[in-house]
């Protein structure tokens, strides 16, 4: 199935196929310098896979983690392309989760001003969610995404066999954007959740949210306005991942607990239900001025006030200029 | 003076006026936090006059010379920028030349993933064209501009008033580009260069190479075709600028120099006398192999073989895609 993102002279298509890792080739113009970048939680055989289709391929891998959206990676990246030659011409390929996507695309948005780029998202999360959308960043002095661009790719491969290898933990990380999605914009794709097996039903899921993200990107490619609903859950869920206090979280184990105080009471509860059953968090003891405070640097506050989107009925939304301080009333009185 | 770059959504006005210094306020929009970048070669009176004019200012200032567009400084004004607050709302304040211009530009097209950027430039050179044109960039690995992006300013602020503080050398180095502009585009401002006073048509020239470059970029933001003719001289140029062999000559300097091969024989000639008159070097004591060797990270080399402009009379000019050795060989000949 292809999905065509249509974004003027930046379109792209997201190619969602089993087994199309194997067609890179095709798919891709990968008859030239070709940096294959992945971190070493992906197996490699899905690097090499595609190394296998370049003309000329090479491979970089990065330690798994945030840590490798660093300032390091980043320019050790793209010292590595001026050492091979790398030209206009060439172009970067990431394999891997949201870090290695966002990394890479940043390198490519960057190098020479820009080279084409190919994104295989190996992830449940990148795979629905970071991979479109051509939001590239890095992090800066501990908070995230904070030096970027938006860079469209040329084209992004969704290859559903990848998530055989995946832990199941990162199987729910991934379904809790799936979840945001649906409870914004597609009621029947929560009640999908909510009534039938979600493993059966996983190429079903990556389709619809990438339609639902698709849409919403088509009509504010920058973030202007509409684009925010993508942010349900993700202004608290972004102060819990960065808050120091809590380790160990996954991105969509904040944004699942992140939409928890977002949602009116009779869809609370159903969201609680459901992230149940997906094996994700429903509450959490920590102090909520720390996760309030760790949102200071967060660049959807504008000043004192941020927009927050809630959720009263699954598939409709509402969005709220809020105070922080009215933010952390909601938080401590729902989480 | 207005001159309007019409870019679609990211249009922008140069305005060129002698004074405009003194009426940023009114021109840009600094009611909020600004940061203002400069470096120590630029009057501080400059910054503090536009500093006046800021509800939040703040000035960054930088060590003049290209060593300041390295990683080091980038990574230091974007951690400014974090540790000030500034948000998505904010905005940069180039106040310098070239090197300020492009650094200030990159900090501020990747900060957020775009903040805005207003450029007010301080060298003959920046005036008539690094300022204009959205190319934004830092070096990396003692290659000059090599990561960056296309970003376009809001606004471009050209007050010829701040060229009676530029050293003679450094206006000489502005003409170069000028200069280089006439011979592809405007027979008429080449002829103007011959035959008339230079310091009295100034403001003259400064705004004809404005609406050469205008045209040119607005005809191509991001160079893929026509804009390669705003690189006349310059592949050569780049090379004696990046020939470790050579130091302290000025990039127009060095673009005069390589303009020269480029040229016919008879407008050769004339280009001689004019770069005599505007005291700008004609010829120099080089190995022209190493001017070759050291251009091979050009990002206008594609492969082997790099499209050059030609000019065989002044107002016209051809592109003809030539290997290296050919490069060479013309080089060692007419240079």
């Amino acid at each position: 199935m292809i999905i065509n993102m249509n974004l003027g002279k930046n379109s792209y298509d997201i190619v969602v196929e089993r087994g199309s890792l194997g067609r890179a080739g095709e798919l891709f113009d990968l008859n030239r310098k070709v940096l294959i970048i992945t971190d070493d939680g992906v197996p490699e055989e899905y690097s090499k896979c595609i190394a296998k289709q370049c003309k000329e391929p090479f491979i970089e891998c990065v330690p798994q983690g945030e840590e490798s959206k660093g300032f390091g990676c980043y320019q050790r990246l793209l010292s590595f392309l001026l050492k091979k030659g790398f030209t206009r011409s060439d172009c970067v390929v990431a394999v891997g989760g949201g870090v290695v996507g966002d990394l890479s695309g940043f390198v490519a948005a960057s190098f020479m001003r820009g080279i084409d780029f190919y994104n295989v998202p190996t992830t449940l999360l990148s795979q629905i969610d970071s991979s479109i959308g051509g939001k590239v960043a890095i992090n800066l002095d501990g908070i995230k995404n904070i030096v970027g661009a938006f860079y469209q790719p040329k084209k992004v491969l969704v290859d559903p066999d990848v998530l055989k290898t995946l832990p199941l933990r990162q199987i729910s990380s991934g379904l809790a954007e799936a979840i945001k999605m649906s409870l914004t914009s597609d009621k029947a794709l929560f009640e999908l959740f909510e009534n039938q097996d979600i493993n059966e039903n996983i190429d079903e899921i990556i389709v619809r949210s990438l339609e639902i993200k698709r849409s919403v990107v088509e009509q504010d490619e920058r973030e202007k306005s509409l684009r925010k609903i993508l942010n349900f859950g993700h202004t608290l869920g972004h102060g819990i991942e960065s808050s120091e206090n809590l380790g160990g979280l996954y991105h969509g184990e904040c944004v699942a607990l992140g939409m928890i105080p977002m949602c009116g009471k009779e869809t609370r509860e159903r969201l609680v239900r459901v992230l149940r059953k997906v094996n994700l968090p429903t509450d959490i003891q920590v102090d909520v001025d720390s996760i309030i405070s760790a949102m200071n640097h967060d660049k959807k506050f504008d000043g004192e006030t941020v927009d927050v989107i809630f959720v009263n009925t699954p598939g409709e939304f509402e969005i709220k200029n809020i105070t922080k301080d009215e933010l952390a009333r909601i938080a401590k009185e729902r989480l």
